[in-house]
């Protein structure tokens, strides 16, 4: 897809605030979203009640075809931490995930974050790219695991993670 | 156990923050706590990083027996919200649970929190009775199971929720 057509594509989605009513449509696409993998576990509906400021969702047409649930870290007040995101498969290499990520990005600088992390599997290899695209550095660990530092069992056991980080440009530098 | 025992048992344990370093010991037995169901895809390390300051553990002779995972809301600053409380099996019936949630409410009332949320899977009598003795109420549904008002597919399908509510003393009334 070319760049007139992404802007074209961009320029019909609305993204805004995740609200307790987006979590039914949500949650009941969600495993079909990623393939059948069950993460409906993942993502209890409280991430859609109690942090609404820093999460966003993205609808075309009036459907929900992409979302981002973060929130500010409580123990590190510079710190924000993305939790999950979801995009359709149909919407996908767009640049919608950027624009979302964009979105939380601003949320949580407004709120004096500097920072931004998250985790993924390691298994979730488009994931891994678009966070490297996206300017995230990843943690080092003793692990390697097709050339990607993985930690091991951070999520439980059997449950690696790759860990990224990324500076947010705070205008003042 | 009579009121002394409980006293006695009390008095060894230690109530203190959650560390991110406490997750590994408590996600390795957390399934068994819950006799084997699976639960370990709920609780996220995330949780033990991020609400350090409302999250705590109760330890004996240095060994994690109990804790509860808990944070503000970021859409409503006056509401809490307990995600995730778990009890050793040979530590519960011994006041444990309400110690944990009694240092939560100081923790979320000094931080400007009037009211704290939570919610359980119907199945979870335990749990139930465990939160009506603490005060909390639950809030109304139109399906009712065993007595109880079940909000249907809360946590998406099939996974019904009871939801409680309670509201902090303030001690300005």
């Amino acid at each position: 897809m070319g760049v007139n057509q992404q802007v074209t594509a961009m320029n019909e989605l609305l993204i805004r605030h995740a609200e307790p009513s987006d979590y039914q449509p949500i949650i009941a696409v969600l495993d079909d979203w990623w393939g059948g993998r069950r993460m409906t576990d993942m993502l209890p509906k409280l991430f859609f009640v109690h942090f609404r400021p820093t999460s966003f969702v993205a609808e075309h047409d009036g459907r929900i075809v992409g979302f981002v649930i973060g929130f500010v870290s409580q123990t590190f007040s510079e710190e924000a931490y993305i939790h999950f995101t979801g995009i359709h498969p149909e919407f996908r290499k767009k640049g919608l995930a950027r624009a979302l990520y964009e979105r939380f990005f601003a949320a949580v600088g407004k709120r004096g974050c500097r920072t931004v992390r998250c985790v993924t599997s390691p298994v979730n290899k488009n994931s891994i790219a678009f966070h490297r695209r996206m300017g995230f550095s990843i943690e080092d660990s003793d692990m390697i695991v097709d050339g990607v530092p993985v930690v091991e069992g951070y999520d439980g056991k059997g449950e690696g993670r790759v860990l990224f980080c990324k500076c947010l440009n705070t205008g003042h530098s």
